[in-house]
């Protein structure tokens, strides 16, 4: 309910809004505290109107409390339930996160002209962007499951497994210390692969002296995590190490200049000229990283365009790559809380190559 | 390209579009035959255009044949650039399969009322409901390994058992089998949470006596897999097994209707009719099934409001439950290959509350 307050505070009071409308899974949990929710009725003034469809219907009811709780029946239409509950407390501007333009069409049609709608996904992004101390609990919860599954990955990865194999035996390990799952596809791309940033793990037999990416995540209760380390089954070459210690290098310089009030881009900026001074700059082909929460990519982004400054309690990726096609990649990438006076890193773990 | 064809024929031929523009990723998936892209536009003559930015360009011209690929560099507006193909290719009538308001208003203002838009999604997944026999092999892959899961359930399930450590087993043993990931959020809800659907998995323990919803599904090379069975641990009771047994005929009984050329409403019909004539028809809250296939939910859907005929090639759920809350849950659920004269089941496994 804190968190509803302060929307109505951003939406209302300074946007002059009189109702919010949420779609977004992550939106919808994040304001009810559960799963389940289609969408999410927040007027300025008066109760907050869960719409949930029959199979979620008792859940809901259980899970979330201080909301009136909407059966949508079956061959019921949502959107004019909606529309009934927006006419009767009169709403005439109304902001809804997120929505597909057809169903935004059907809606339209609903409302016949009383209300006004416009897209505001900002609104509850930014609230989301900056972590309260639950959450930053929670995360670090899943940050600490997720070391635990890289401590893993370092200690099994070996010549002839699969990477499927490799993927199976980080998976397990978080899952056996407490993990609600993966906060996303867990990658373990190895030899050329590697220098896809997006190489995703297959049934491909890891090779001696194959660069592997290992890009993992656990879940605690809804909150995710992100980090990534790289691997060389074996002795790593000389090249190997090169790269590997330039982005290091470019992840350390961009971590020390994390702190709130900082520029977005500039950090970004900050790992990139490192990598750009050792003329690998356009081998670097994504942003330095994002914010992570109920969604393993969400709000700031740390990019060369990026305008965010950061704030206490926003978590980011710091997370630079070299990428190097028809040979390998290195990426190095841990998960950051922003603090006043700077940042503490909640994915915790060695840096190496392996346990050569 | 074959699926190109096809595509061509029901956008071009038949609802006289002149190009057709992808962003949903599971239908690029299906049409570029890789991972990554942002959107793909196919018009009726020419080359089709794979959008992708720089973190995936090189991948996916790696993986994509055929096509010609735009790499969107930082700072360039994906829709600009789509808008000016549009423009050199003088198209007139643009369906476009799904875009949120907002960047469908983008893509408008860069049209500048020289291509009229227009949404259908049913366009591509028509198509992607029928599956063709690559696609069969391996859907029954990763219904194998989901099978292997469930295997697994049934060998450990214990009381003391945490519902996280019942999913971490089962992912790890489809893992370790060749499974690429979980085609959903593993759920192993136990207990009173068994009542609710989607009850997921939590770190309670599992006790003596409580239902258990194995809900679980197996991915292999993007092709995912749907399977529920009801445990109980310990002894079942009567009850549990009265509940048990309706759900599993009501699950036959549809399984025997299914066939090509069936309303999918009379499948659920069959299953439904069951379980009311049992007494629990308002204890069983949604629809008897859904297609699967690139995405765990698809069409068709079978429940009493489908329009849908079943058609030969579609892959489906057949999963009736009853939902009694503050007692538990039960749930059977199996993915079918729709026949011309039948159905076949490919997920397989024994149906029984446990090794009792």
């Amino acid at each position: 309910m804190k968190r509803i307050a302060a929307l109505k505070k951003i939406a209302f009071e300074k946007a002059n809004f009189d109702s919010y409308l949420i779609f977004n899974p992550s939106n919808l949990t994040y304001f009810t505290g559960t799963q389940g929710a289609s969408a999410l009725l927040i007027p300025a003034d008066g109760e907050c109107t869960i719409y949930v469809y029959g199979v979620n219907y008792e859940q809901t009811r259980a899970m979330s409390k201080g909301f009136s709780v909407d059966l949508v029946k079956r061959g019921e239409d949502m959107m004019a339930k909606i529309a009934e509950q927006l006419s009767q407390q009169k709403t005439k501007k109304l902001a809804i996160d997120f929505l597909g333009v057809e169903s935004w069409r059907v809606l339209l049609k609903h409302v016949r002209g009383k209300t006004r709608l416009a897209t505001k996904p900002g609104i509850a992004s930014r609230l989301r962007a900056i972590k309260d101390d639950d959450e930053i609990e929670l995360m670090r919860k899943a940050a600490e499951l997720t070391s635990v599954g890289m401590k893993t990955a370092y200690e099994i990865l070996n010549a002839g497994m699969k990477e499927i194999e490799l993927a199976a035996e980080i998976e397990y390990a978080m899952r056996k210390h407490g993990s609600y799952g993966t906060a996303f596809d867990t990658a373990t791309s190895s030899g050329s692969a590697s220098a896809f940033p997006h190489g995703g793990c297959t049934d491909r037999k890891i090779r001696e002296g194959d660069l592997v990416v290992v890009d993992i995540g656990a879940i605690y209760k809804n909150y995710r995590s992100d980090m990534t380390r790289t691997l060389v089954v074996g002795k790593p070459s000389k090249k190997q190490q090169e790269i590997h210690g330039i982005v290091k290098q470019a992840q350390e310089k961009a971590f020390s200049a994390i702190k709130a009030g900082s520029d977005a881009h500039d950090i970004d900026f900050e790992g990139r000229q490192v990598i750009e001074k050792a003329g690998y700059g356009e081998f670097f082909v994504h942003g330095l990283g994002h914010g992570v929460g109920l969604d393993v990519h969400e709000p700031p982004t740390l990019n060369p365009s990026s305008k965010e400054k950061l704030q206490a309690g926003n978590v980011v990726t710091d997370e630079p790559g070299i990428y190097l096609v028809g040979y390998g990649g290195v990426r190095i990438e841990d998960t950051v809380l922003v603090t006043m006076d700077g940042a503490e890193k909640l994915t915790i773990g060695p840096y190496g190559l392996g346990n050569e």
